[in-house]
């Protein structure tokens, strides 16, 4: 059995977390965090697939690859990327690590590393060093802390929790905190996750319950369609439940779990996403297979076009059948619906409202659909009528405070 | 001899075009445009790769496919895209082409239609026939009229023409008008494009010229991504100039006079782009091959950080770096080289400025590149290190204006 997902985290057996200000961001704000466990886990990651990886993912992908069943720790600090810094870089993600490690008392190949900001710029390894000093020293169960240190241009601190019960009647705990409002592409973005469960399960099913959670959550979620050199999503799992996930019955109840922390984290990245206005449920049905449902939805999410009339309010299929249509991939207009809703649904039966008919506007009042577009919350269904493809992307709108907050990052 | 391409249209031998306003767009503003030859054209087309295709889209193509060596006559109108209207759509396009072969005392089926505007709403029928009667009552040489009239957002009309001279010494005139300011995407927009020339030509020659003129113009521009149902790129060659072109030396002078007019009307595109502040000249070189280059160039000039920070007037070349990581194509950020230039420049030797050089940051000042990148007009040079493909893609900011622009078109 699967409880509901929370916003918060209390205590998971094992973890202790810590967030703090160590001078990277002004104001005093907390830009320095650590997730640390009190025994080695079996640690799973997913990462970037940009072509110009930062150096914490890059040392992260050899850390999992060598040691990736005893990890005890997680850095992550924000205001510089440590993205294109060449070697030096590569150096002082292994300092940040031996920092932790010797502030924890663990190897250094125990600890992972994260990093999020402006591109190009060398960590303040002073102001890193401090930070690890007063983190180690702060670890306790303030995980909103931990979420709002690994914040940059979020404006609230994401989290999910959920409380799992095995077929034995045991339970465990599934939780985790993200970031990331901007570079929000289809495959990830300029965001990070750190998940933790204090069940115990094989590497393998990690890595694969993790790369299947983040398909359909941290994969679904478009603000913007850029793709960051930073993007990484960790699980580590400690068994300090007591809990040892060892038949498919259980394990399929984590896997449950960890989709839904995923999704309701992916979801409040778009929620909190740069300048957003309107939250945008985009349902594609009866396309030609999964891949092709997907890569509609990623490109209806994206169209500039289509997200500038979503901030103005405006029903404006026309601009939502043109992105389907350049999508690169079988449509034929004329077997093409649309239908609108108000909320967040992707149940067929909540679209009442038809704007497209196979090939010509349907019959619908232009004032109904604005009062429909106009909520907070917007959903759309796309059936294709081509096949059994299906997929959910989770968007946003395109405002003009998204382009004060990116015209003007650096400065 | 090639001369240079100009900004105006003077006479054309044996085309007479007008634009009049029919009450499609308010305040008197030209909203229907007529361009005819007083002889039959070869004719040649280049439609939007959109699967969901505007009806005269349809309509001319199968015009083209049947009667392309034959035209007589091009109509637009603006304010309605005639896209997404079913067999009304297509018949409303045939009954436009009926009416402009009357009043010229042409066959239907040597007239061919363009349609811009709002998706998804039927032609305004009696005011079209408005349109072709006072179009077909004005024509003449006002170039500049026609021009204005198949605008939308447009800021400003386009023309251009180049006057060219054989082997043997006559000459011939190219000219051409398009439009387009937003929808503009790597892979022609909501443009159209209508070019003309007294030289006479096979229709097979005309088909791979405008091909490949529209490859290295309308097809390198990009506003915001978006492609449309509409996007028509047609010539026509009537032959009243006296000269036909039935040499290689000549067919190349035309070739290249073709490439710099489309080039010219693309580039106008883009510096009258929605909401436009910055004209910027993408030059990706040593690139896997030229497809790769393309895709490098196409996904830097469409990424919505590259483009929010050039409108900031932000040198933030970790965007530009991570956009090119994320194209689908091979790239080494340890071969990678980046420089900048004030103005629009394609020539290697005019980049002094290095931002990025091979994985880290190049040593340059701030202030330099800032000074660089706030200029009207700024060029990239993004040097792969692979191999030799190579590619230019013209592009623009992102504004606060062009949100404003597509945040209410329609109301």
């Amino acid at each position: 059995m699967t409880g509901v997902v929370e916003s918060s985290i209390g205590e998971v057996a094992g973890f202790k977390v810590a967030g703090v200000n160590c001078g990277l961001k002004k104001d005093g704000k907390l830009d320095f965090a650590l997730v640390v466990s009190d025994r080695p886990c079996v640690a799973a990651g997913v990462f970037t697939t940009n072509l110009v990886k930062a150096a914490p993912v890059l040392v992260d992908m050899d850390v999992l690859a060598s040691n990736g069943e005893a990890i005890r720790a997680v850095a992550v600090n924000t205001g510089c990327a440590n993205a294109c810094t060449g070697r030096k870089g590569i150096q002082d993600a292994h300092v940040t690590a031996s920092w932790v490690g010797e502030a924890l008392g663990v190897r250094q190949e125990s600890v992972l590393v994260m990093s999020t900001g402006v591109i190009g710029t060398h960590l303040p390894m002073d102001k890193i060093r401090q930070g690890v000093r007063q983190a180690s020293a702060a670890l306790g169960d303030d995980w909103t802390a931990a979420a709002t240190a690994i914040m940059t241009t979020d404006t609230r601190p994401k989290l999910a929790s959920i409380c799992v019960t095995t077929a034995s009647g045991q339970t465990f705990t599934v939780a985790g905190i993200s970031k990331g409002a901007g570079m929000i592409a289809p495959n990830m973005a300029t965001m990070l996750g750190v998940i933790v469960t204090d069940a115990a399960l094989p590497l393998a099913s990690a890595q694969a319950a993790l790369r299947s959670a983040t398909e359909y959550s941290f994969n679904r979620i478009v603000v913007d369609g850029d793709m960051s050199t930073n993007d990484t999503v960790l699980l580590l799992a400690n068994g300090a439940s007591g809990v040892t996930l060892d038949n498919d019955d259980d394990l399929a109840r984590f896997e449950a779990a960890l989709r839904a922390v995923c999704t309701k984290l992916a979801q409040d990245i778009v929620r909190d996403g740069e300048g957003v206005t309107r939250f945008i449920t985009v349902n594609v049905t009866g396309a030609l297979d999964d891949a092709a449902a997907k890569q509609i939805g990623n490109t209806i999410a994206t169209s500039p076009l289509v997200k500038t009339a979503f901030y103005g309010g405006d029903a404006n299929w026309g601009r939502i059948i043109a992105a389907a249509g350049r999508a690169g991939v079988p449509l034929d207009p004329e077997r093409t619906r649309l239908w609108i809703a108000a909320g967040e649904t992707s149940d067929p039966g909540a679209f009442s409202l038809c704007l497209f008919d196979r090939g010509i506007a349907a019959e619908y009042s232009e004032a109904e659909a604005t009062e429909i577009v106009t909520q907070p919350s917007v959903s759309l269904l796309l059936d294709c009528g081509l096949g059994d493809g299906q997929a959910t992307i989770w968007t946003c709108d395109l405002s003009h405070d998204y382009v004060s907050i990116n015209g003007h990052y650096r400065t």
